[in-house]
């Protein structure tokens, strides 16, 4: 099972949790706003920490672990915003197959025995 | 082989690619901060295509392909920055594993044959 | 009058131009989601020339006026959203004015003979 | 003496000022990613609050007040950028003006006796 599979279920599972208890929940509770203005926050980051990243700092690993962590955290969201609109990962990763003609899921795959 | 990591073999093989002939040569080829332009337009047209999509269109299958489609813009410009700064998907995904306390990945687990 | 006025008048008499002859007139037609996405894409294209003018090029006046270029871009695609939702630069300014204690418009001011 | 000249002068006063006592020292002391950061989030917050006004909530004041709000909030935190890489509204009404062929700022004018 793939990485963003198992974050999809986890998202799934958090659709019944507390806001209290969890931070995805709390982020389902606060509604779509939210979720798109951390989208825009972590695009933002992201941004900034690959021009730092470039800035000289390249064989810096923390400049690196820095824009490293502004993807996950941007993909991290835009996943929360799919499960919320009852949406996953595999909706876009479909259209990103279709569009360089590439072979379908690690499920599908792992479902062809040989 | 997932998705993501397909892709990724891609983006790496534009790297020999022509500016003319392919569009992630020409991404390449335009520098980092043509990347980050497009996260942050692909970012605002997700944005703008979720509000749509909760302006009463949910039953809409347009709006829905119109979120899914920014969505996939937006990872896969992600993708192409990862890619020119000698990062690639795997390296948001552990991000992403570590924190979610979850399995790694496909490929690590179709290595590991029981 | 104040720049902001005279371009609010300017923007206000491009609601009756063609779409062909003026830039304005043209975003007008195209709508909302037109200036919103100018809006995301004037935002980042300022961020990253602030960070190229941070990065040892603050002397070079060409990455000074690239910076007050994107800055400029930006306020005016939110002066062309402002009109086209029926408001404009006083709204936002005065705003700025109660937030600040400060005093009020050039043109209230120049209505104040001494 | 218009809006944004006020302001101007009042960004500048801060510069000598407590980062404990006054929120724009505290962005100057925070440094430029910071600014940033808050010009991306303010245009992101803007966006959405025009999608809500646009959403059959014209009529509703405190959805134009939210986006007005907003925009009020994005060219304050642009105010603040200029000023600590030694800018200001002028260099930015320049450009304006200049791309508008009109008249130039009020303070000119002003300064006109008749």
């Amino acid at each position: 099972m793939t990485v963003l599979s198992e974050l999809s279920e986890v998202l799934e599972s958090r659709k019944s949790a507390s806001a209290d208890d969890s931070y995805v929940a709390s982020l389902y509770a606060a509604g779509l706003n939210k979720m798109l203005e951390k989208i825009g926050e972590e695009a933002t980051e992201a941004i900034i920490a690959a021009k730092d990243l470039e800035a000289g700092l390249t064989k810096n690993p923390a400049a690196r672990e820095a824009f490293v962590g502004e993807v996950a955290d941007l993909w991290f969201h835009t996943m929360v915003t799919l499960a919320h609109l009852g949406l996953g990962p595999d909706d876009v990763l479909d259209v990103l197959s279709a569009r360089f003609g590439i072979g379908g899921h690690a499920e599908k795959a792992s479902r062809t025995p040989e």
